[in-house]
């Protein structure tokens, strides 16, 4: 007898969606760069539809997201901040909507959702708009409401996302977002256009350094297989590794139903640090040493500080990077990258993480209870 | 034999000094209130040692802070936008510090912390004070450093803190807060003086509230008492009970050391509803429904929701709200408020579910493991 499972087709080969859509990251950014970057090494951003003129004015950028595209914002207001120097606010959008925002003409508002359809982005932007403002649309479906309805879109080109947990969305939605804050330094002449292109040329290297941050699969599953038991995991990271953190935390709730939470790694002594007793694992998002030394320094002590509380420590730490290793009882090891992409291949091992723990305690991956794709109402 | 228990004297009759402070904190209110509207109603705040053009002058506000302090700048923000409309951000102060933000001699920075020692703060206001921003303290400790660096200064008079974990302190900063925003107001003619005397009226009657909200004490001891042995609580709002949610957390985290998470409510359906099974306790901060009725409603469709995935909901609600009702296994009802003073006594239950968690569990509630009073290291 022989069974067709057009399921197992579909995932190509995977055992979930999700571990296919994992798999698809590094052509899912690539895909969302192609196109994008002259031969003169200028961006080109064909549906943007803000005039030069518009984009100059902006006095101010709101990034408006729920869930994990309020993650990707979280890590695109350190790179719109540090390209061009517009003051930057990220808002859960359904808290933007009610709470009576400052925006106005020359706010530039930028909506991130997969699906298009999320409801309370949908209505932020409604409001946004209303108030005069300018809403760019990062979006992951052709002709869906959000794109329908903003000034300007910059798709994302992850291709169909099946799985209900969000990864390849994520990684291409960081990528757009930094598009548009080098489109708008490239504008605004913040940046020289051999910088710009320096930057583009090390995005255009980050496909290659996801799918080498793959290899670290086998390992983030075998550490799920120690860990299954935990009561709780924490995550830790601070500048562009603060959100990777909560993007980690918010993986695992989703899909292993546990208590794990993501903090600042300079908060935990200002309260989350009771949580810590013998065992507890706290997985710890180094930045890269070649950036922020004083970044690396301190996370260095908080590492040091969780130890000393009996935490067990995951060091997801860049290659070369050898001083975290007297604190880490377990490292896991990432391609150096710039400061602002580290993101990029930052997330891929959490993300492998959540779906084997979610594996080991005998979950659904794919389909993890309570929640919906697109969430299409308020 | 007399035996002359030196510690219970300063406690005043409490078990714990957590106790004393939660009681005390309609006299702190009160007295961070006095002296500072003249007979005319309008404010005067003799440490603002800003100018009237210098405030005028102000373009944006950057709210820093750590820990529970970071919450009341949280709520903080809500007030200062609807009553300046000046755009305000809150950031983390170890975040801050290394993320390269925007700030100039338009930024108005307000540092809140109740030593005046915090070294995260410290550390972001030397920072902010390099690019030109003015800086505000709102502090606790007379002559401390914090102060002391800054270019102004509103004490908050909540006396002595002793407890590890922050209450009258909190509540006092959200005082301090709100009357800075309503000075500014004030300065710049946001308001007509009729306006900021009906709200200054407003904040005048919150310690006889904050009084009344003090006999849901057993209340909130029964309910921790029936909850002990949840492994988890989560904590959900909307607006200013977003901030009233995380400091609920908070403070269970640093109590009990068991999971507690809040959450906007909004973002529920984004993720971590997936952690809601039969029995998990939600607690609810319900908006007035005399405010905007919108966001009313849309909590009620939450606690729907997530009773519908068997969550046990504990609704703190408004005397007179009898909309929520039908949804809630149990509530505790707070003073009616308007909207934005809300947080003055829907706090205040938590505080004390906390502290009964840690009792129910046999911890000491005034010295929680890992913690220090105050954080003198980055």
């Amino acid at each position: 007898e022989v069974t067709w499972d057009a399921s197992a087709a579909e995932k190509g080969g995977y055992d979930t969606f999700m571990a296919k859509e994992i798999a698809e990251q590094p052509k899912a950014v690539s895909d969302t760069l192609l196109g994008r970057i002259g031969t003169d090494g200028r961006l080109k951003l064909d549906e943007m539809r803000l005039t030069d003129a518009e984009l100059r004015e902006v006095d101010k950028v709101v990034v408006i997201a729920c869930g994990t595209a309020y993650h990707s914002g979280m890590v695109a207001k350190y790179a719109i901040e540090h390209w061009t120097r517009i003051p930057t606010e990220v808002e859960l959008a359904s808290e933007f909507r009610y709470r009576d925002p400052v925006v106005g003409p020359r706010t530039l508002v930028i909506a991130i959702s997969q699906s298009g359809e999320t409801m309370d982005t949908i209505m932020a932007l409604r409001f946004a708009r209303e108030q005069g403002a300018k809403v760019l649309a990062i979006c992951n479906t052709q002709g869906s409401t959000i794109p329908r309805e903003s000034d300007a879109v910059v798709y994302t080109y992850a291709g169909p996302e099946v799985a209900v947990a969000s990864t390849k969305a994520f990684l291409t939605q960081i990528v757009a977002c930094y598009l548009v804050a080098l489109y708008v330094a490239q504008v605004r002449g913040n940046k020289y256009g051999d910088e710009i292109a320096a930057v583009v040329r090390e995005l255009q290297d980050m496909p290659r350094k996801v799918d080498l941050v793959l290899d670290t699969t086998e390992e983030m599953k075998r550490i799920a297989d120690e860990l299954k038991d935990a009561p709780s995991v924490l995550f830790i990271g601070r500048h562009v590794g603060f959100p990777v953190a909560l993007e980690g935390a918010l993986k695992l709730k989703e899909l292993a139903y546990m208590h794990a939470e993501g903090f600042a790694a300079g908060e935990l002594k200002h309260g989350p640090i009771a949580l810590l007793e013998d065992g507890v694992p706290v997985i710890v998002v180094v930045p890269s040493p070649a950036g922020r030394s004083v970044l690396h320094e301190k996370i260095i002590s908080n590492i040091q500080e969780v130890r000393a509380r009996g935490a067990r420590t995951i060091v997801i730490a860049e290659e070369g990077d050898e001083a975290v290793v007297p604190y880490a009882d377990t490292i896991v090891r990432i391609p150096a990258c710039p400061t602002l992409l580290q993101p990029l291949v930052a997330t891929v091992p959490l993300q492998v993480f959540a779906a084997a723990m979610a594996t080991a305690k005998g979950l659904d991956v794919d389909q993890p209870r309570n929640l919906a794709k697109s969430v299409t109402v308020e």
